[in-house]
């Protein structure tokens, strides 16, 4: 990782200092060595997040969005602009910031669909997109807000960038070591790559999640079967307690990808609804089987990959 | 808990000493304050497993299951039978005890279907079926095995028993007594309503799970789409590296309930599938926000209920 060394910022604006935004920024600060003046700003709706961020020392400042001369003053001479806030917010956003946009700096974002976030950032930026690098970093915590922020949240994490063909290769290497400073591996897909591998390991599973809790309320007896859910319940459906402004956001804006995966979950559902019709036992014991194989696999590798993650640098 | 120390027995068989049987046993022998001999026997197919069971103090003795004089001498003045074996045997696990079984002796089962299990009694046991208590301790480990038993492993979960109208209230109250014993909070229901609620709540979210892993498998991009997959996924696929022999068998003796839960869902799911293709926003939050509020209501009545338990007694 000698990356980490090399990189090296003056000044980060980040709009909306939450869990994603906050932990950038302590990263940033806290690990590692990384150079320059280091100045973040915080941009927001709400003056007491603000406040929160800099009392905690995340951020050194902040700046209302609604505030223009502060907007431009906070934007003036910035390497990086991170966008973290829902992704439907993408556009007008961009259009919010683009009047006071230096030629040089760099917007990158963290949202978790990324073909309408270039849509919505083509659509806002015009001529000047070769600014705006597509990101999506991959992690988070069961709590959200500046206050669950970490400076060692992306250590060993995804970062997926989305590099478009009018970025100039130094603004996607720029992106991409502000993330290694991090701690995170930096990988590259094109927009359509990750939002269908997202619909299928996060989104799809998101919606199934939700859609079994809905079942059972809808069901005359609810609250006899919750009194009896166990530890496969809680884990299973530990996802269907997000946040559903970000997961109604998600699934509006990555619907294609993610009609493509429920549609081709649907008929491996159907095929197992027959098996378990004609009690074909061993029909289902060999899907089981192969997915517990799968998984332990995968558990093997994501544990090998964060040990060689965690070994000296 | 007042129960605790009312309950006595001098001798136990155990058919399947692995995680569930081996923990009654320890429990049994180790927690509370249990009167009488406290023998306990453990029955298997494999002489090895039973070697290990008894190196580790968990059982008193051995028999092997194709031994008809040491079958016979283990079941001979027997306070109880457990079987703990996967549920597609119990017929004929049943039929193998049956002439070897004294009339005081009460069997019980830990199986996770009723219906079918009830069936499977009546048929092998016949007459003889009051000396049959249904149950189902709701409880388990990442691990199985004897390795993995623990005394402790009952506190505070759900032990559901469906008594059957030939069995004495005294048999019953037994039954519920050794549990009791071992920490667990005793509730009855029909054989009927433990298989809607365990096919909701348990055994619908492990088909769901299954499903996903088995979809991400057929898919061209398998490897690309595991080597993203984060958090959300590990909780949500958790399920889906469980025991493909005891998913099998539970998928195929529970499949009536089973069918109607997964009817049901595939409805709900075809509800929200039309929502993310209008992208119609309001009706997929509205969703998302009753699935997060019914489920911090839920984790907060189970942190509530198993406060209450480790509450001093």
């Amino acid at each position: 990782m000698t990356d980490v060394a090399a990189f090296s910022f003056n000044k980060l604006v980040i709009f909306g200092v939450g869990l994603i935004g906050g932990s950038l920024a302590r990263a940033l600060r806290e690990r590692g060595e990384v150079e320059g003046a280091r100045k973040v700003i915080g941009v927001g709706r709400s003056p007491a997040s603000s406040a929160r961020a800099q009392a905690l020392g995340v951020i050194d400042g902040a700046a209302a969005l609604n505030d223009d001369t502060a907007l431009r003053e906070a934007l003036r001479g910035a390497d990086f602009v991170l966008l973290a806030a829902p992704v439907a917010q993408t556009q007008p956003l961009l259009e919010r910031i683009a009047p006071y946009l230096d030629t040089a700096t760099i917007v990158t974002d963290a949202g978790s669909t990324k073909s309408d976030v270039v849509g919505a950032a083509r659509a806002a930026l015009g001529a000047r997109i070769g600014q705006f690098v597509p990101g999506h970093p991959i992690a988070g915590r069961e709590s959200s807000g500046v206050d669950a922020a970490l400076p060692d949240l992306y250590v060993s994490r995804n970062v997926v960038l989305c590099p478009l063909s009018e970025n100039a290769p130094e603004a996607v290497e720029r992106v991409a070591a502000m993330w290694r400073a991090t701690g995170a591996l930096v990988r590259e897909m094109t927009p359509e790559q990750h939002d269908r591998v997202f619909a299928s390991v996060s989104h799809l599973p998101h919606v199934l999640s939700f859609a079994l809790v809905e079942q059972i309320l809808n069901s005359p007896d609810a609250a006899l079967k919750f009194s009896f859910a166990a530890g496969g319940f809680r884990d299973f459906t530990r996802i269907a307690a997000s946040s559903p402004e970000m997961w109604r956001d998600v699934c509006v804006a990555n619907r294609a990808a993610l009609l493509d995966e429920l549609d081709a979950y649907t008929d491996v559902l159907a095929r197992l609804r027959s098996a378990i019709e004609a009690a074909d036992g061993a029909a289902l014991e060999a899907v089981f089987a192969r997915s517990r194989l799968a998984l332990t696999e995968w558990q093997e590798q994501r544990a090998a990959g964060l040990a060689r993650s965690d070994a000296p640098k």
